[in-house]
């Protein structure tokens, strides 16, 4: 592998519930439809050539990078970086450490995966931590929502940073010209944040970003900024009630059928019709989180992956990559560093 | 007013957005459906005489307490139930601390009615910090989530707390046997929560509470457990969210009907079966939430309360009484007095 600029991702083979074959037939669909990126496959070798032949896939094997052990989903994520060194993730995470790729996306375990980037590609400068951003959907468009789970127990500063990289982000991958930011809060004024959102309130305040000040759960959906920080304890929970709506719908729909014929038949036919309508809440589209603030691009996805997943998630590694993120975020923070310090 | 032991509820004729007339005949239609309770009416009597008079509605006069100021929505809470001695939240909750009535039962500004609550009623013995519950539906019926909005930077002892007085409530006003209790964390194992929820989980473990360990965001939806306990301020930002998830659906909705005609029929078609499905979801329906571990029945409405909503919250607040309520917290909590000092 040489270190000409062409972009350079790695896919994690072993990564997700239904590895190898989703991450492979994924990461080979986003290939051939981008021609713009080299594309490696790390994990067990036999297995992935198994999976080439399976699907009749053309895949060069100089590209398919040996990690002959795999970190579970139950594994304790710190342990199981430092102790299975010849991991899919640790292999994968360690070849973007060392310039040798510029992107590496998994779909294994999420925990494993913040620790190889954090500890092994390591932090960008001025990043007191790392954080995952989500984008969800609301009736203006998307919501980004940073931190959903890289961190807990945030501290003023953290906020802040996690401020500037969704700016960023927002701006560079999510295409909105001049990002308004908001700490999501219990009410709208100052005085209604917790000891932690309102210092960073203060530090936002005094910022060149485009903080609008406080906003509440409601103002997620509907729009009322473009990128909301919180901690990460509060976004993980956030998503993942977010996650579990559908359900909730689904059961809803049918006590209401199982009331009235009539309803039934009505909810029958619409089926198709809401499926269309919630196809924008499916994860799958967007394909996983980027884990920001890393010296290195670094996408984590669901374990429930599918090919279109990992594509997507692909995708997006290399946007990243095209737009500069990494180095736009470094800039950026470097001019507060005096206020993350 | 003498002293004996039928139930006295005051409702604030002045409360909320569409004060007097919502209160007011809200809370004649609780009093005219269920005759086991003496109604109140507190505000400005001439006010209430003229709502009485225009929807002809009988009504005692001797029932009527005169209270001429208004605590307004944008009055800060504490400094306003300071000053407006004379004020409608201010006099019902004076009623209350001076056991000439049970319960007080308003839509007015929330952060007075909590003030007021606490500072004037008081709290119950034990108790370090009072806490607002919501019933969130969710596949199996309900969840009790405390807090929503009470407190924020909870202590682990307040955690301890709300899940002492959610158990109570889901048994006696939810009618569920034997209520299993869940911290709300980022994971399910006991390492997965933040530094205060990790504390309150080593509480929890040695009570006598069901306690089922930690649950997930998703976990309120699917009803993995019955009561779920956080700091208030997440609590607060995640029942907003739910409250603003029907306003993506219908706008999700609108983008597909424009997309598609057959779509847009369908959906048409459809508007009378999903409100029908989403009427579980209407927090008129529940009609306020419970101010728990105050000495006194407090139920705090949404602004916008209908006639409905505040019939239901009156009927809520003859329930505590019926059940007991605040008896039974103040046993249970003086059982683990040690644990909450």
């Amino acid at each position: 592998m040489d270190n000409s600029d062409r972009c350079k991702i790695i896919v994690d083979a072993m990564g997700g519930d239904y590895a190898p074959q989703n991450a492979i037939v994924g990461a080979i669909d986003a290939e051939r439809k981008n021609p713009g990126f080299d594309l490696f496959l790390v994990g067990k070798e036999k297995e992935i050539m198994k999976v080439l032949v399976d699907k009749n896939l053309s895949f060069d094997n100089s590209r398919i990078i040996s990690a002959e052990e795999i970190i579970e989903m139950g594994d304790t994520p710190t342990e199981a970086i430092k102790k299975k060194l010849n991991s899919s993730i640790v292999v994968g995470a360690r070849y973007v450490k060392e310039k040798k790729a510029h992107a590496f996306v998994s779909a294994g375990n999420t925990g494993a995966m913040m620790a190889a980037s954090t500890l092994i590609m390591g932090r960008l400068p001025n990043v007191g931590r790392p954080t995952i951003g989500a984008e969800i959907p609301n009736v203006h468009g998307t919501c980004f929502l940073f931190d959903v789970g890289a961190g807990k127990d945030a501290k003023p500063n953290h906020l802040f940073e996690y401020a500037v990289m969704g700016t960023i982000y927002a701006r560079e991958l999510g295409g909105v010209s001049n990002p308004q930011v908001g700490i999501l809060s219990m009410g709208e004024e100052e005085s209604k944040g917790n000891e932690v959102t309102t210092a960073a309130y203060k530090l936002l305040k005094e910022s060149k970003l485009n903080f609008v000040g406080n906003v509440e759960g409601r103002d997620i959906l509907t729009g009322k900024v473009d990128v909301v920080v919180c901690d990460g304890f509060i976004g993980n929970i956030l998503l993942k009630f977010g996650e579990s709506v559908p359900k909730l719908l689904k059961h809803l729909l049918k006590k209401t059928a199982e009331k009235n014929f009539i309803d039934k038949i009505k909810i029958g036919l619409f089926k198709g019709t809401l499926k269309r309508a919630l196809k924008d809440l499916d994860y799958q589209e967007h394909g996983g989180v980027p884990l920001l603030g890393i010296n290195g691009i670094s996408i984590i996805g669901h374990g429930s992956s599918t090919p279109k997943a990992i594509k997507n998630m692909v995708f997006r590694a290399y946007d990243m990559y095209k737009k500069n993120l990494n180095q736009k975020i470094e800039e950026s923070l470097k001019e507060y560093a005096n206020i993350i310090a």
